[in-house]
């Protein structure tokens, strides 16, 4: 038998027990990525990937507990491009709520959604967010996503352009390099861009974007690759540098949210 | 009979038909608000009047029509302050949805909406454009915002602190004294703000809370006055000047749609 | 600031509450009609001005508040004609039910809704009071339509044949004529006729259909102008006077509904 | 072996499909009702037999098919009463769709919806019809009532008072000792009368009501009986007029509908 | 007036109100049925009433009621086949939830489904069963099929193969020769067989598939007749057997419940 | 990079794409699981680990591709219990239809589902794959469940009783021995049985309820300690010999698959 893990599916549940009953105010990180295309150099995973370990590594730092993965997400316009899995929006709200409610129900006062898959399944997240902040009004939920959590680390060590795009561009395969490298393919790294509609921008690092439009399908029958940035920048370093700051940062947010609960215990 | 109007609601069918016949790109804004208290100064109408002012004079900068106002939102996190009316994510989704389906049939080639009731019902318009595009890729969807549209005429204009707040704050109050002088309360003016959780912002311009959290309620009961922001520093001139701003952007926008439309047709 | 106001978008949270603890029933209108065609010489709006116009006039009437206009009904069997707005009848019950929530959850005792576009959204009506009522009993739900609430009204200053229909023909044009000439085109007034299929009528006052059918599409490419109806027998006198008499019938209702429920206090 | 059968679900499928073959214009009638209380001295079933009966009377008169019937309605506002069994006002429209998309599939081009449960399952009804137009413009779709049908028969043969109401009262209990005398308790027939709100009516004939109101619960705890209306003025034979016209009149009805698609036809 | 009958639709309320005050675990059955093709010698409605007669007589044996039986179920897999009528799963499981509530509503203490169209309806039942259970946790959901009920009495009377199929063979034409020999066509005998996927069985009982697969649609137009078994196998005499066997271990099994409350009740 | 992988996830789109144009019969197994208590001694993961195994091993023994697992299932009847996590039924359907129809999309002809955790999600799974058929007929649907699939290697290797449960007991146990034992706390080892209610058994081989019953909560507020079934019988041999047959014959039954479909592309 483990002496400890912070998953909670390797738990028994006397010792969701213990810990809901231990815990000032418990928490619990959900994971959730998609399985969709990242150009011919990375896998279907890498969104999932970055959900799990982000959420874990989090999880590890601030001794919380992390929830199963939710692998799948809103990747619809992905789905001309084989392996992609969708669910739809309303799909993805339906099981965020249907785990929140279940998490809230056992008294974890903190739920924090880790999104590996950015805007796609922002809508969505939200949407459960806000649905389940009125069933649950004393359960605190927050989402982090790591390109907005990482708003400056991005900028600092980026070596491209921000309008080089950034689904499978140089810090997601970066990442991939320092985690996953057997699942990289080095020789197809390839620099695609894509033409920017006016008012918008396909750095996602800052999300400011002045005019809103919905994700538009693209497809290998186009001569699409599928992948939107520089793999050619990318480097493990890089990517173990980001990973850092991000749980860094993200697990100092964590712990000032029981700090906060604690606060107003006391008073 | 009118010589022009640009509201789709005082055409007659075959007006429409005539204007979808004879644009190379035809354009239609269709203007979401809602109904929520916005503070003891303000009326309830200030988001569903932007989006109407907004929508309308963009339309007349471009000669495109407007579709009728969808005066109510997702509001719920208002509720308990008396008057406001909260549709709910998914219904805000439906009608969109719908809207954008009639639309759609009858041959218009960008769909703007405009929303004056930013973040809340950001959720549901991204869901509602993204579904749509999967029904009708022919269509090009966008939506217009005006913290996200005006971002760096908000940060020139300002004299508050970015943390004051913006709901019923500086700008909206400016707006209103510009517009509907009439429905503000000067006498009402407060300084309002609220405490900034970690990692947040209220400074709604630019997006940069680095965690997403649902809107939490507040209430009467509590104390609360229901706007957050300072309307002390308020002015006509403010609201005219960024108004003027706005609308010469989404101008910008919507005209560059047409070219785009155009320049792809020419091929 | 205005002195008074009877629309609840003009009006500030607190005079909201005021009006609310003030009233022995407090009651509110909500007005919806349809963004639909209505022949060459109506605009889309003429049920949408209609459910708005009377909505305001009772609420003047009897010092009663009106929420803001639903612009939209279910109006699919006209799509074909350039211009309509159709939402679907469950996310007309879904619009309804989610306002009569709002609006019950702040006290209101009354709830009555004004339709501008009879027939079609009076399924949807009816089903979201029904429901409504299961979940707000405390609540009075109404429905108020032109042709119901003005059965005798109609027949009195009709000219024309009952069978000659009532959809921009004698009536509506007659409204249209007395309140918003500028949008009414006289030259292209033309009597239009359907055949009215067996055991049914198309005089819509009275409700007389021995059986029930689904309102059939019609469409510009079989030749059809739109409405059913003549409107070359439009006076705007016949609009004042309609009008009139249905404003006075409705306030009468109304203040009927205020003196049930002090009686019953009264109890 | 039968040597023939109205009812569908006697038939064999190769039968089925013979009668599809062979009719100029395939008719089916599906009969709904409702399982709910109707006073003491009538069984839950009057509306589901009323259905029942008159869509076979009306079948056998014009040799076209009857589909089972759905002896449940929307009956909410009678469940304080013991037996009333309810669907709600959505389950009613999903199951009448899902057997009006059946039976056009099969290619019935007249489906005729017999309602046995008047008011109540209307809007239901009336919003099923509508939608199924829209996805199978070929058939044409009604729906026959007692009260809207029969609005002449009832006022010719009526002893009691319009305004006696008529929910277990004279038609109803004349129906029931016409046809199911051993299931009408005679020694509990009480007149019930409900005092009528300003603008409404209970005379169900006609519809007169100039304004719409939900139905609203009624409870044995308040000392209601359940019923509406007098049954001691029933008699079997009024019921058995009242039968032999409705059954007459439909017939003529569902004959006109044939004649009408023959004609179509020949053009 | 009937002296007794155990049909709840024949009841008229207060009857129904001292069933449930004076039996000590009132309980009620709903049957559900099917209206689908079965073969050329079988009518649409074998599912239907086996359903009502099998939920009818474990009534009278047992003395408890039947609810109205639910003729449709879900068919679509034999859609191809004309006169099949469909409801889809997810009404099937809207129609049961809404009976199940309206019944726990009164106060029954046991609902017990019988379905007379195995497989296709069993998943839409237990998840109406499931998720009824956890809004109405007092209540006692069951379900009967006769097949699964009956085992090893199908198992002894069986002459045919049991790989021979069982909808429309040697059982459910035994079971209409003994009661609704009319509607039965001898002349159309056919044995008609399925080749077996692999790891599947035609034999229905004891439900022994070690790979669950869906319902596949056949069609007339592949030279299907629609059944699936050996009529000619079939014997009046047989039906009675069966059917007297599941009645009387259906009645013990209702008896148990009643005892079991009982029980329950003393400590 | 990886020389070969049975995982969805971890390909490239590029490999997805080869796999799809170089098979006969293109075949991919979904595992889906639960989140729930299995008693003191077992981890909440047992039956997602068991669906998400026996995915991978028999994709490995038949050279197919394995989804990422869907961690999480129906089972609100273990919500008592702290750390389980339930979607309702609909969310478990809506789930795996969008995966369904994600992976019919790309061409995949054998869509087959591993269930961990029988019995509740069996009716989502069955209910799910249903409604995939009539959308997607070109495409094998079928769900594998260790209970079903394992009848007889069940009854070989099992020591207790038939009546002891399975639901982390012998069996369940043993494969967490064989395959997790570090997450096994052996000192909870307790039996602990259920009564069975008349016509049930707790025996889940075989599935011979006679009759069907919806799961029922406990609560360790009842002292249930959650598991139904005898630990102290467990043993990793017996894991390790009732897996290795699992996957035997279920490779063998997707081996067939493939040989049907060539044998019918052969025709």
């Amino acid at each position: 038998m483990t002496d400890s893990t912070h998953r909670l599916e390797e738990l028994r549940w006397p010792d969701v027990e213990q810990y809901l009953e231990t815990r000032a105010s418990p928490t619990v990180i959900v994971p959730i990525g998609s399985t969709e295309q990242h150009g011919p150099h990375l896998p279907l995973a890498v969104d999932a990937f970055q959900a799990r370990d982000l959420a874990e590594e989090i999880a590890v730092a601030t001794d919380v507990l992390t929830a199963p993965l939710i692998p799948y997400g809103d990747a619809n316009h992905h789905l001309e491009f084989p392996g992609t899995v969708s669910l739809s929006t309303e799909t993805v709200v339906a099981v965020l709520e249907d785990v929140y409610a279940s998490l809230a129900g056992h008294g974890f006062e903190n739920i924090i959604t880790v999104n590996g898959h950015r805007i796609a399944n922002l809508p969505a997240i939200e949407t459960a967010m806000q649905q389940s902040t009125e069933r649950h009004p004393e359960v605190s939920f927050a989402a982090i996503d790591p390109l907005r959590l990482g708003i400056s680390v991005h900028e600092r060590l980026r070596d491209g352009d921000p309008e080089d795009g950034m689904h499978g561009g140089e810090f997601e395969t970066s990442y991939m390099l320092a985690r996953y490298p057997e699942l990289v393919d080095e020789e197809a790294f390839v620099k695609e861009s894509h033409e920017t509609a006016p008012y918008q921008t396909v750095n996602l690092i800052g999300n400011d974007d002045r005019v809103l439009t919905p994700s538009t399908a693209h497809s290998p029958e186009d001569g699409d690759l599928g992948h939107v940035g520089d793999p050619t920048l990318a480097a493990p370093e890089k990517g173990e540098e980001l990973w850092a700051e991000l749980v860094a940062d993200a697990a100092e947010f964590v712990e000032s949210l029981g700090a906060a609960d604690s606060e107003a215990a006391d008073e």
